[in-house]
């Protein structure tokens, strides 16, 4: 595509290089801004700026935090013998917005992938051992809440098997057939998942 | 959504006012950047910036430009006498991609729509009544090249009428089947545009 003006071609090539965004849509995106006021484009670059240059990570939970350590590790009405293991910041938000978890949270930062190159070292797992090996650790039971992926399950897995000699509780989230879902459309794997993992009727 | 860091909610915030972006999108699109290194993030907001600040608009044709007078206008292997007049700057670029034409443009920078609060004067049409009038101007023929909506026709009708005085020659761009487009998909308007406006068989 010629864009005849290189202000425009760097732009829409610097959007285009974001996930889910070609070219078209990076264009519609600059041609946009350029209609706006000046003002619209500086409070998003401003904005976009202050926060990779300012956000942390927790060092307890390693979640995304404006603070050294976050709230939800801060929060003294969460429930500290629970330990809910997740791939990424986006699933912390996910599980908060069900409000149905009360207890800490520990983000692996990705799941084991050797595809994309990542591997059991380049994940949050050894302080998640020494988390529960501390001392003062009163984590009783460790949700493991990865995505029913094979790279998930290998995640589960490998995990499983670190803190085997901690002795804590290790649970997995359920698998079954979603709530509203029909289940004539539900695949032969997750309903017969859904059988086998079937509970006491209350 | 609880983001638990007010930096991510503020960068959310500021992407989701772009257009066709919702706030899961704008959270994907702000925790890959926080994944990525900073320099990507950096080049990112400052190509937005020196966008924004240093796009300027051709004083002839009001296209998008790096330059006062833009390159179509400056080119000395265009043909001066053919003038297609389009809504906007991604119009120019379409047509440009065909290479179908070589002649020169006027960008209205919208087209005439009430709803939206977009009357005559909000367009450059006065500037293409005296380009038209000018004492120089070489143009013989003005092609409508507006969307087949009714704010488009609005305005080439309105268009129309203003440049009638002026001893040029008005076209408008032929509407019919697209190409590659199968006949009995084509809806009933287009398709009897298209009968209407047959040409010879040749």
């Amino acid at each position: 595509m010629d864009f005849s003006s290189k202000l425009i071609e760097d732009a829409v090539n610097q959007i285009a290089r974001l996930p889910g965004i070609g070219k078209k849509t990076a264009l519609r995106l600059v041609l946009h801004l350029i209609k706006e006021k000046e003002e619209t484009t500086l409070q998003l670059t401003e904005s976009l700026a202050r926060l990779r240059s300012q956000i942390r990570f927790c060092t307890i939970c390693h979640n995304i935090s404006d603070t050294g350590v976050c709230v939800i590790c801060q929060g003294n009405k969460r429930d500290r013998s629970l330990l809910c293991v997740v791939e990424d910041a986006r699933d912390v938000m996910a599980i908060e917005n069900t409000a149905q978890y009360n207890g800490l949270y520990h983000v692996l930062g990705g799941v084991i992938s050797p595809i994309n190159g990542v591997g059991p070292a380049d994940l949050h797992i050894e302080s998640l051992v020494d988390r529960l090996n501390h001392g003062q650790s009163e984590i009783k039971e460790v949700i493991l809440a990865l995505s029913p992926t094979m790279e998930g399950d290998t995640t589960a897995f490998y995990v499983n098997k670190r803190i085997q000699s901690v002795s804590v509780k290790v649970s997995v989230i359920a698998r079954g057939v979603p709530i509203g879902g029909d289940l004539e459309y539900a695949d032969e794997i997750t309903l017969g998942r859904s059988i086998m993992g079937r509970t006491l009727f209350n």
